[in-house]
């Protein structure tokens, strides 16, 4: 059976999948998993996940993993989106954890909810605010002297982040304030071939 | 140089980084960061992380590295901290995302709010209970049947995950009500030696 992947196409960390599985060639069921209707909390799924979350991949043999960021490293092991030098390695799953901890629930909260849940930027915690503002200055301030998160080359570090800082603008933020996250979301889409 | 440390001894994120290197015999010159005295803002500290958190390690070499779960996984590469298989070592990372988005946030904010910024239960953000119980089911759930999260061994999913739920009754919450959970912490502090 091929790998499957439960997905929502609405939802960034469901494309860091799709994007890694894509570049490397890997072939896969794609299933349409919807969170605002309640599809990850069916019986079944929540028997497959019991987290409850997108996204989730069923590998070939039927077991399952879930966790994007723990996805994407399975997915691409061995190939070059993952730095074979050990401190560089260490130095993408530091960005990856901070993705989760730090941007994410920030940047995409604050986009859902204007973007899906139809808030204004009034409406919206100002804590999102702030936060994913410091977050986007943060990242900006990384890129300021390297192509990539990582190096020379792009990594899962940029998978990871690329996600919700590409759609950025649909929760209120104008990425123009960071001019070097601007000109690295197109070298990364343009590297993952997502431009 | 020594491997250095800077971590405050109140912080799980950083006595995670303690105990996997006391266990691996790694040693180190550990530097006292008080995050509730702004030690991790400060002009010095802010140059070595930028992301301003702790804990932080300074490698043999001078080069810095952050995110708590990020340094566990570096320090402990090639021992028996990691699974040798690659779907275990997938479902340990899974782990460690799901801790810090979807435990750390919770568990860990409920205590740090209570035990020592002075706050009562009934000052705490109730989404800060309901979903910190809510983590504390689902490693309930996860642990019904197995000694620790990833197969038959302690792993960094243990170390990263048992942080903040052996303090969790300092949040508020009651390891009674998580009777695996409860019989796990023990297992994994005598399998550390942090008992």
């Amino acid at each position: 059976m091929a790998l499957r992947i439960f997905g929502d196409s609405i939802s960034g960390n469901c494309l860091k999948v799709k994007w890694v599985a894509d570049f490397l060639g890997i072939s896969y069921v794609w299933t349409e998993t919807s969170v605002l209707n309640g599809q990850t909390r069916t019986p079944e799924f929540l028997a497959l996940n019991p987290a409850g979350q997108a996204p989730l991949i069923i590998l070939e043999d039927g077991r399952p993993l879930a966790q994007s960021n723990a996805i994407i490293t399975y997915l691409a092991q061995g190939s070059e989106l993952i730095p074979a030098d050990a401190y560089d390695r260490a130095r993408m799953l530091e960005w990856m954890f901070w993705e989760q901890y730090s941007h994410e629930p920030y940047v995409a909260v604050a986009r859902f909810q204007m973007h899906y849940l139809g808030k204004t930027r009034e409406d919206l915690d100002e804590k999102l605010l702030v936060r994913g503002a410091a977050a986007l200055k943060r990242l900006d301030d990384g890129l300021a002297a390297s192509p990539f998160l990582v190096g020379d080359r792009v990594s899962l570090a940029d998978v990871a982040l690329v996600a919700y800082t590409r759609v950025a603008h649909e929760g209120g933020f104008d990425l123009s304030d960071y001019p070097a996250v601007k000109a690295w979301v197109a070298r990364v889409e343009a590297a993952l071939g997502i431009a």
